[in-house]
Formats: structure tokens, C-alpha cells, sequence
């Protein structure tokens, strides 16, 4: 079937095309993922490097739909709307603390986010697409979970499943934001001209 | 050659290999890395996803020999030993606040962990590898760098380069750390029970 949201994105140089290739879309087909690639999500995610090797994130999911019913109740309403239909949900966090010695690790957050950016390539090595949300109830989100706010950054919400090429059940307004977005220029994000604030 | 240091991580399942492929080592061979492979790292790094398409990361990088002895005087000795060899050192930032708006963005940090990963990918992909470092002077950072911690959150210091399969090079105390480490079981980081505190 022809994509009604074909990618258009145009790398500036010859970058493996995975990284084009991985967006966020918010058509996604109901049928629920074998169990298999969602062990395989989570075991990507699993040998991100982190400070200390301390492996800060944690990763809760629900794919039985009662659990999915949980976790969109803490999502904000436009996210739900086409949530609703993906087969796997997930919040994933960051613990705020070092299991040895319990002081704060700041870099907690950022090494979470590798571990997602791992989940979330490995979701299109199977065919799937991963989507994070920041649009959600953090205290809603913190209840349903069950952990502390002293314990774990919750940092975000993930829909992962196939995607809907027909992208027939989206709401209008919402097929309107069905594409692949484009980036700032390289060189607004990297530079070897320092220090910054001469230039 | 055969490499000193082979990989013997074991995947609980069948997860692309590139994952476990990647680590950290600190035996790099000094050659420069071409211009094209520097622009397809950052290249890689460019497309993560954010927040609101903010992508609150900068990254700033020296090749030269003398920007890379200034980045080298703010890492801690130990980091210092191993990465003066490598050809590309790099410092990833976050900014703090939206550019619109300019609101405090707490995704920043997490985004930028993205970021980061998709260059460490993309090092691979090129032959070579990316090793991020948390020891380093954030105040020594800060200065060389002329940003203002009011701005950016400085997340970590990145050395790139081939790896030097003999580490020959090494001494003795660091060459005994040259492995790619191990991980928490998959289970300790994925859970689909919640209320977690139940548990």
C-alpha cells in the first residue's frame, strides 16, 4: 500500500539511514506485537552505556488491555486519541539516585535517553515505530506506577507498534501532523568554534 | 589482528547486533578521522527526536591539536591518559530553557541522551567508536567552552576514533579495565507489574 505520508526528510550527508528513516507518526495498526519483539525492544534499550554502568532507566509496559487503559487514563487528551489503538505501551524512568552510595546522579536523564534512542531504533528494525510523548499527567503518571517522585524522573511516554500506511482512522487534525518533521541545519548544532560566546 | 579485547557479551534475545556491538573502550589509534566522517556522526545525532522538535542539544568538537589539548584540560587525569590519542573529542550540551518561550525544558537532558546515542550508533557504522565521559571539570568545561550555566546543561565529554586492536599503547592499570562490560538482566529493567511498590 502507497503511504499517504511518505518521508521527505533529506540528510545532508551520507548518515546510515536508519536515523532518517525513524520518526514519530501517530497512525498505528491495533494488532497486538508478539511477545518476542517486545522482549527485543527492551533488550536494545538494556546495553545502552551510562555513567558508572549504572543503567539509571526503567522501562514498565503494558500491552493487556486493561493496563493499557492505565496508562492512557495519565496521557493528555490529544495523545490519547490515537494512543488508544497502539498495542504496547510504556513509561520509561530515570532513578535519581546511585544504587551504591545513594547520591544524586545527574546524569541519570541523559543516559535514559540513550536507552530510549536504542528502543526506538531497534523498533524499526522490526517493522515498528516507536512514538515518545512528553504529553502527560506526571502525577496521574506517578499513581499508576507506584514509585516515588523522590526515587524516579519519569521521563516519558512511549506508543510503539506497526504502523497504519492507510492512516484512514486518524481524526483530521490529527492526519494533519502525519509526517515526518525536519531538523535545524548541522551546523546550528555542531561546531568547532569556541568558546561559543565570542562568535 | 586479533583483538585483545573481544567481545563476549551474551544477548538474552535475538536484538541487533549493533547494540551489542557497541561499547566503550579506551585503546584508540591517533589518526585523524576524515572531514566526511566527523560530518556523518553529528549528522546521525541531528535527527533525534524532542520535545517539541526543540532539539536542545549542541555539540561542540575539536580535531585540531591545539582545541583538543584545551578539551583534554578538562578531563580528569585518568580520562586524559587514554583520551589524548583520540583524533575527535567532543562536549554535548543541553540547553536548558525552550528557545521559544523560553521556558525551563526538563526534557533536555533526556533528548540530548538521544542525541548522543544515535552518534555512538552511527561511530560503529563508520568502523570507529564513541566513548562518553562523566569525569571531567564542569567548571573547567564551562570556561573553555564560554557558555553560561544559566543557558546549558553540559552532559558529557565524548572521545571518538578507531580502535587500536593491539592496545599496546596502554597502561597497564587502564588496559585492565579494556572489556565490554556486562548488564543488569533484562527483567530488572522491563516490568509490566505495576503498582511497582506492590511488588
Amino acid at each position: 500500500m502507497k503511504s499517504k505520508t511518505p518521508n521527505t526528510r533529506t540528510p545532508e550527508c551520507e548518515v546510515d539511514s536508519m536515523f532518517i528513516d525513524r520518526w514519530s507518526p501517530r497512525a498505528f495498526l491495533p494488532e497486538p506485537l508478539p511477545d518476542y519483539q517486545v522482549k527485543i525492544l527492551f533488550e536494545a534499550a538494556r546495553w545502552a552505556p551510562s555513567c558508572f554502568n549504572e543503567q539509571p532507566w526503567l522501562f514498565v509496559y503494558a500491552t493487556e488491555p486493561d493496563k493499557r487503559e492505565k496508562f492512557l487514563s495519565a496521557l493528555v487528551p490529544k495523545n490519547q486519541r490515537w494512543a488508544a489503538r497502539c498495542p504496547l505501551l510504556i513509561f520509561v524512568m530515570a532513578r535519581k539516585n546511585f544504587e551504591q552510595g545513594g547520591r544524586a546522579n545527574r546524569h541519570a536523564p541523559f543516559d535514559t535517553g540513550a536507552a530510549w534512542m536504542s528502543l526506538a531504533l531497534q523498533a524499526r528494525k522490526l517493522g515498528l515505530y516507536a512514538h515518545a510523548m512528553a504529553g502527560f499527567s506526571q502525577d496521574k503518571a506517578y499513581e499508576i506506577l507506584g514509585v516515588s517522585r523522590d526515587d524516579y524522573h519519569i521521563m516519558a511516554a512511549i506508543a510503539v507498534g506497526r504502523k497504519d500506511e492507510s492512516a484512514d482512522d486518524l481524526p483530521e487534525d490529527i492526519l494533519a501532523m502525519e509526517a515526518p518533521n525536519t531538523r535545524k541545519s548541522w551546523s546550528e548544532v555542531a561546531t568547532d568554534r569556541f568558546p561559543i560566546n565570542e562568535h
